[in-house]
């Protein structure tokens, strides 16, 4: 448990927070993100513009399919050049426009929520920081309680992040069943945690690699995006995440027999599109370095990373994102790099 | 010009070529185009869905900030998955569904577009091939006139597409003086290719060039992206092609001194941006080739790429991709790679 360890790196004591980060989350907001649903069901949204950076935009990746398949919204990402370069009126007052920021201080997401909201949107913060400015700027808000997150890379607030939005999305569906069902989250990712030691030795093979690809499809292309930003802020390794649909059509022709491939895929609707693309990989010689709960595509892994099951769900990115970070994690220890002190980045980004 | 030279591939032939199909594609379009916009506006459209992939989905990220710039229109990109996968109910009946394929065959992009249409969606069809199968799934037809592209590297089909989308969205606005400006986009694509034969000499000093960082911001950044794709599909170059805000929030810390970054950075709203990004790379010591007609942002480069003055306009995507075409034929060259023949590529995909 992570009350009983010692750990020599604020990232690692991070990842081991999330269950109860989680259950922090899903117990103070369940009833906020109820009455939320409701009031989004009166303004009867039209569609949902999400405007993040970096992580959160991760989150809000995982928002589009979510919102999609469970809402039948339509989610557009904000494009915050429009407004904060271009000045257009954008015709929003029937959309629900969500701001997400963990530290509710990036800059250019507040003025997206602030100008949406000046254009009749309806507006929601997602933020870890309650009275940060974001708060302001929104009409609602929505809190993770993650506490503080202290190392650099972001991991405890970006899967309570996901938990928010699912829990918005199921109540404002009305699908109860899915409501219960993200209880069994906080366990599957202290289950998830018993990947480690074999994470901890099977990553030292990948101590020189300087670049790798990333796939996945549906909700975990969110987990392929962040495993990817993960890689690149604390292993400088140069990701290339796509949806597998995306790769099949062009970008796998650049594929030389032994390039790293890491495959997100769980069980559930997108499963046979990921064995699809993991043929296809296994015939090029790919290195495939395959997280999932599917014996089927574990057996075409050059190193396989076997999760607990993940019940073909909406939540399953919430567990892949632990076991990323747990790789990304000891790939940089294997680098002799320090993962909570990534070169040139700080905490908050105060995008111009 | 282009009737008088013997070319050695296809792919130069055909970007080459790109003047005569802008000129085409305007002609024979602008009426149609017209018309259509003046349905949209009768249908009171809330919102557009682009479904594409590769190439064209570039061009939907052109349409994506040219729609918000000008329309006000909030642009969602597909998730085919959702429909194909997921088989989500999504509300759009108050959508326009813009389906984009140069072959009319992508066959998710066509199940999108059957699937809009079923759920009480405007389609419309945007193809380089008259009566191929997406012209019988959507409602309404946008064609290019490129004539045939034989290369598998798409170039004239990508700026033609361009071309419709800046006409469509012109029209829509009742913008006359937009209407008016794409008719300068031929001759700039002319003055363009004096740059030809500095890019052939200049590109050889990236013979050994493995990857590359692409940026730009706005309407740009469509550009950027397909630059991207060109360099991965012609020269197996991996792209990290990011909008240029989005790289300053995270991937700029992987930067060591002398990585290659791809600025495409004309005049416009976003040079302020793009002069910063610049500034800090420049800072790093990063390897520059800058893509402008901005002295400033020229002063900047490592190589420049001076382009003709591009009028500080929504069209400029269309001229700063003849000039990455061009970069990644001469590349290819030095390589030693044959640009028309891109390993494991064939010039139709079709997404399962």
């Amino acid at each position: 448990m992570a009350a009983n360890r010692e750990y020599t790196h604020l990232m690692l004591k991070e990842i081991h927070e999330q269950p109860q980060a989680m259950r922090e989350t899903l117990a103070q907001e369940s009833n906020r993100i109820s009455d939320l649903a409701a009031e989004i069901r009166r303004r009867r949204v039209r569609f949902i513009i999400v405007a993040a950076r970096g992580t959160s935009d991760n989150a809000a990746t995982y928002a589009r399919y979510l919102f999609g398949a469970v809402n039948g919204m339509v989610v557009a990402p904000a494009a915050p050049s429009l407004l904060t370069v271009y000045g257009s009126k954008m015709q929003i007052e029937d959309a629900l426009v969500l701001g997400i920021s963990q530290s509710g201080k990036a800059t250019d997401v507040i003025e997206v929520l602030e100008v949406s909201r000046g254009l009749g949107a309806m507006t929601v913060a997602l933020t870890n920081q309650d009275h940060s400015p974001i708060c302001q700027a929104a009409e609602h808000v929505l809190l993770t309680h993650a506490d503080e997150e202290k190392s650099v890379a972001a991991t405890k607030t970006f899967t309570t992040a996901l938990a928010a939005l699912y829990l918005l999305s199921a109540y404002w569906a009305e699908r109860q069943d899915l409501v219960d069902a993200i209880h069994q989250v906080p366990e599957a990712m202290e289950q998830a945690f018993d990947i480690e030691p074999w994470m901890a030795s099977r990553t030292e093979r990948y101590r020189y690699m300087e670049a790798c690809t990333v796939l996945a499809r549906g909700v975990n292309f969110a987990t392929a995006l962040e495993i990817g930003l993960k890689l690149a802020e604390c292993c400088y390794v140069t990701p290339q995440p796509f949806s597998a649909a995306d790769y099949m059509h062009g970008p796998i022709a650049a594929l030389e027999p032994g390039w790293p491939v890491l495959l997100i895929a769980p069980g559930g609707p997108s499963i046979g599109s990921m064995l699809e693309v993991g043929e296809a990989l296994k015939e090029r010689k790919a290195e495939m370095i395959v997280f999932s709960d599917d014996d089927d595509a574990l057996s075409l892994a050059t190193v396989p990373m076997k999760l607990p099951y993940l019940g073909k769900s909406y939540w399953s990115p919430m567990v892949t994102a632990v076991a990323g970070q747990l790789f990304t994690y000891y790939l940089a220890i294997h680098k002799g790099l320090d993962p909570d002190r990534p070169r040139g980045l700080t905490k908050v980004t105060l995008t111009y």
